[in-house]
């Protein structure tokens, strides 16, 4: 019978709509190499982005921010080079190559491809190197010959690699399909080498040897590409061939590279830039032009469909270059609810605790190890790691996920890229009182300047801004926090909200999104005392109560049951329920939760000064409270729960009060008032004190 | 702190509220002898039902319906006896002790123990049983040392087992913890034993070698089953003793009873029956009394909460008796959205196709050699069962869910239970167009007789009644059905329904249940050639349609991707989403689906009969549909489609009788009216057409 243009099963290849550079949760890992085949085969164009490694810790630092900047255009990979002075392959320094690729893929979550240059290399060399790659997860590497470093002469090394070939030779032999593999092509042909056709043969041989693509040195002109592409496949080069593009952002850096590249520049740009080469904005705005013009025409020739940038670390003449072509796609809707990572081992993850929603890159730090990531259910996690016949039954010794320690390395990539004199401005540069750590809150939520006049753009919990969602319980949330209750994560309720919802939406469009509230918050012994008075009053809400040291540890939920807090139904698919409570990995978070008071805000106060006190005795004697309410078609219930807690604690307040100057004149104001720092030494009417006295009437009224 | 009351993560032992019999899913196995420990430190009260194998197939199909009445009651467990003439441990014969067992355990579904007798057995029949009685999931065993077969002497056996005592320790050594091990105790004493203090010491035997628990053998007087406890205790017997209660139902029934046992039948009870001995109904009330009254003094003895009833295969008794203790309680709730199987290797199987909904016996027959069941993902099973390192990115290679092909076995336990005559008048006698076939369906769902003033009970496809969320759309489907879209499931959508919901609830208390509109119908080639012009005015309608060899096979659902159509969101848990609508499965189901239109229908008329050649060409030419509406928060538009798909085959049908009829005169009316033995054998005027005619208006406006 006629299908009238519908698709047979058998022949049906549903096309994944997702970005090039995300596939998908739950979708298996697709190469690079057949990635760009398949762009290559749908007609689709595409860009990549070439960096160079820093020297500095800091300019490591930056560089990651502007990685993150840069991504949002969409970018199929992120392209490292190979910096062979700067101990290119040790992950334990921060500016290596081998860092700054492994921050790229898993932290900013990123496909990447690392180069890596074999001069001068032994095998074990070599072998050590790609060994440290795999392990991160890495998967493509741009094999070079490479240059000696400077002042080194270039040597034939007997058991080394002597030209690019021998290591791509070396990839396939030792590590299969393990890489995609891309080598570099030069339009100009090899500074090296003797003739252009010699170069061409070169090309020939490293990619017989195994080479996936072809990137190319930088050219100038559109028909110096076209010629190399039509002479490579006249000597029968058949893997797709990327022209490299240098977007001239001064007249210095041109120089500079021309020279190193052997090149010349064409007398049209030496002519245009001449007259204007002490102007850095008018070269770059020439470079934009030129590089837009040129890649134009490399369309029109039909033969390109992928564009390699040498971005020279730089963002805006890329970007723009990017825009002009059509090329600079920012996607708003949310791929997933929280940032995944481009890591090929963790393609089929798609559940996470919620705790490290605005951590996510100390949590792939955390999991770094682990072989399996779960899909579909978190639970499912726990029950595979158990071993043997008996897992069926051994549900209650089944393992623990097992999250990473934190040490030095983690606080570097992980710690907020500010400087102190910043984060004092922002968190306060002497802390009297607890209401000076609530104003730091409460400040961060409402958007208002700090005592210091500067905006509150993180605390140590959020790297990022509120996330817009926050949007919807924010003044409540504000005055939460003014009283105390410090909220470090939440999500309001969601009822089957379109998944194209720009605020709390995620996913394909065609869906509906739905989440059960969620409010996570340190706060006082008195109030979380006052907090299980009134929670017999809402069975419906699951919480889970835990200090520092864990002995003190209160929970309603199953000790093995996450909950789903985040979840999906798609037209076509299984449920899809991204994020989940854990209590497990609550009680691993909350190590986590409570350190970053000390090591991040404690730490920038003097040794015994009064405001690092004060941190560390929220850090000794609160507790981590977190709530669920499962009445997710309902009105959100949790700031009711609060708004009862306060009442309670008032009332407990009170009475306490009223006791005990009745029976021996002293007069205890504990957390919820002032900072105790020592029994029997209490100032009284401290400005928390007085702030709160005044607030008190307002909030519960306002809640 | 005080906690309140409140539980200490620590310590916390999350009860299960669900019913004895049934864990929750993903719950997984307890051993029946830690169920009833567990019983007995909870105080909870519980009871057992005992049966014998019958002897003829059609007892086993009447036995089995008794159970499924039965397990509604909420037994702890089936128990079924060992029947040494009836080849006991024979599993390919129907009426074996370890079919009836299996059958119990898979099929009804239910916790099951089998006897076991070691008589006159050598060790390899005895292991040979239990390997067996393993491989069907069977975990509990009465072993037993048995009577010889009538006219056999019991004799010792070398290298065989004489007494009970040498089975269990045999079971312990062979089969380690595996098993749950019951033995029989005597309150009176084995007959065969000299003393009765000498048996006590036999029972000690069988519960040093490793019994867990003890049933009685039957006993007329409560005070007879305490002094037997306190004897046991005395002699240090612990393990729990389950009193055997045997409702007098008939005289000659207990006469033989006690003759077997060399019981003797107390006075007072004598004295009560003799006069009323020929007047069943009169006995059994006795007997239900006499039961009730000494199950009383058992409860108040406080040595007794488990009951173990004698049913001798009959259910009113027991029932009666189990409802005046108040042990009888009919769940109305339903646990999940399909009917679970007890069999432990089960017990975490959380989701499956939709299209075994209405023949779930079928569904665990054909997945009875899977290892592992999908729990929280149908997809998880396809991933988990690849192998290898590449695993992730093999996944459109993945090994799809191997289903059992039918066979005679399961046509005996699965077919419908029902004479032939009894189909027939559901069926008709008689087909002789189409609409004969239309109207069974229709009458199936409006409850209406059929033309021989029978009710259609049940279709081939649907071994119960309808399900009573069918009820929100009955009109919609009889309407479809008289025209030829023959439906065989079905289900509403269903948007936060309380999980309490009488008709579309399901699971614990407190949580929200939800469905995708789901229809899947036979219909002819014009009818799916309709469908194909009408199907992209909706894009959120999923859609599988095949025929019977499967060449033609139309989807535009991801052929690896499930749709969840059934799922729940509760406290404290993550998504659970029981039901899937799985592209893979689809396709063993049409095998199945086509198959019971000849095996079960067809078959009914004699070969070569226009009945049977009727059913033939339904089988050969029509098309299995299913239909899934994504947007489940929106009315079900899937009967939108249907009526769009009949007014797209209404136009065709009048072009092309108009067509045809101005071209060559031919006159060719198909499927949708008359039914077409050959070409050209066109009878006009048939039933099937005027019908149709006289209701299509109607059709299309009542839609």
């Amino acid at each position: 019978m006629s299908s009238s243009g519908y698709t047979s099963s058998g022949a049906s290849t549903p096309s994944n709509g997702s970005r090039p550079s995300s596939p998908g949760p739950g979708v298996p890992y697709v190469k690079l190499a057949d990635r760009i085949e398949a762009k290559i085969n749908r007609g689709e164009r595409w860009f990549s982005l070439e960096f160079f490694p820093p020297r500095t810790p800091q300019g490591a630092a930056n560089l990651i921010s502007r990685f993150e900047r840069m991504v949002q255009g969409g970018p199929m990979f992120m392209d490292i080079t190979w910096h062979p002075a700067g101990d290119p392959g040790n992950s334990d320094k921060e500016t290596s190559s081998m860092s700054i690729a492994c921050a790229a893929l898993n932290y900013v979550g990123h496909e990447t491809m690392l180069h890596m240059s074999c001069c001068n290399s032994t095998k074990d060399d070599i072998r050590r190197h790609l060994d440290k790659a795999k392990e991160l997860g890495i998967r493509n590497i741009l094999a070079l010959r490479g240059d000696p470093i400077v002042g080194d002469e270039w040597k034939y090394v007997e058991d080394g690699f002597n030209y690019a070939t021998d290591m791509v030779r070396f990839l396939r032999a030792e590590f299969g399909d393990y890489f995609t593999v891309c080598v570099a092509g030069y339009p100009h042909g090899h500074p090296d080498s003797p003739t252009y056709e010699e170069d061409l043969q070169h090309l020939k041989e490293k990619v017989d040897a195994g080479a996936d693509f072809i990137i190319t040195q930088l050219f100038f002109k559109a028909d110096r590409f076209v010629k190399f592409v039509e002479d490579c496949r006249r000597i029968g080069i058949n893997v797709p061939i990327i022209p490299g593009v240098m977007p001239i952002q001064g007249y210095h850096s041109l120089r500079n590279l021309v020279k190193l590249s052997k090149l010349e520049i064409p007398d049209e740009i030496r002519e245009a830039i001449e007259p204007i080469r002490d102007n850095d904005e008018a070269i770059r705005n020439y470079g934009v032009h030129q590089a837009v013009t040129m890649i134009r025409e490399l369309f029109d020739s039909g033969l390109v469909n992928g564009l390699h940038f040498y971005t020279l670390n730089r963002e805006v003449a890329t970007i723009q270059i990017l825009k002009q072509i059509g090329l600079w796609t920012e996607d708003i809707q949310r791929p997933w609810p929280w940032k995944r990572t481009a890591n090929y081992n963790r393609c089929e993850e798609e559940v996470r605790p919620i705790f490290w929603a605005s951590r996510p890159k100390s949590y792939v730090y955390r999991t770094q190890e682990w072989d399996e990531f779960p899909n579909g259910r978190w639970e499912s996690l726990k029950r595979r790691s158990s071993s043997g016949e008996n897992w069926k039954e051994d549900r209650g010794s089944s393992e623990s996920p097992a999250f990473g320690e934190l040490n030095d390395y983690y606080l570097f990539y992980l710690k907020p890229n500010a400087k102190k004199e910043e984060l004092l401005d922002m968190w306060g540069h002497e802390l009297t009182c607890l209401q000076d750590v609530f104003d730091v809150f409460t400040n961060y939520i409402t958007g208002k300047d700090s005592k210091n006049g500067k905006k509150v753009r993180k605390i140590p919990w959020n790297d990022d801004d509120l996330a817009a969602e926050t949007g919807y319980i924010n003044d409540k949330l504000a005055r939460i926090n003014s009283r105390g209750v410090l909220t470090i994560n939440s999500q309001p309720n969601v009822n089957a909200a379109p998944s194209t919802d720009p605020v709390v939406g995620w996913g394909t469009p065609g869906g509906y999104v739905f989440q059960k509230a969620y409010l996570e918050f340190f706060t006082s012994r008195e109030n979380v005392q006052a907090l299980f008075k009134v929670l017999p009053k809402y069975p419906n809400v699951n919480y889970h109560i835990i200090k520092y040291e864990g002995e003190d540890d209160y929970t309603n939920c199953d000790q093995q049951q996450p909950i789903a807090v985040t979840w999906g139904v798609f037209p076509g698919k299984e449920i899809i329920q991204p994020t989940v409570v854990d209590p497990v990995s609550f009680k691993f978070w909350k190590d986590e939760a409570f350190t970053l008071w000390t090591e991040y805000w404690g730490q920038l106060y003097a040794e015994n000064s009064k405001s690092r006190e004060l941190i560390q005795h929220i850090h000794d004697t609160w507790y981590l409270v977190n709530l669920v309410d499962n009445d997710f078609p309902r009105e959100n219930i949790l700031f009711t729960v609060i708004k009862d807690m306060f009442a309670e604690a008032d009332l407990q307040r009170a009475k306490g009060k009223g006791q005990t100057n009745g029976v021996n004149g002293v007069h205890h104001v504990d957390d919820d008032g002032v900072f105790v720092n020592g029994a029997g030494d209490v100032p009284k009417n401290t400005c928390a004190e007085q702030i709160q006295r005044n607030a008190e009437a307002e909030i519960v009224q306002a809640l």
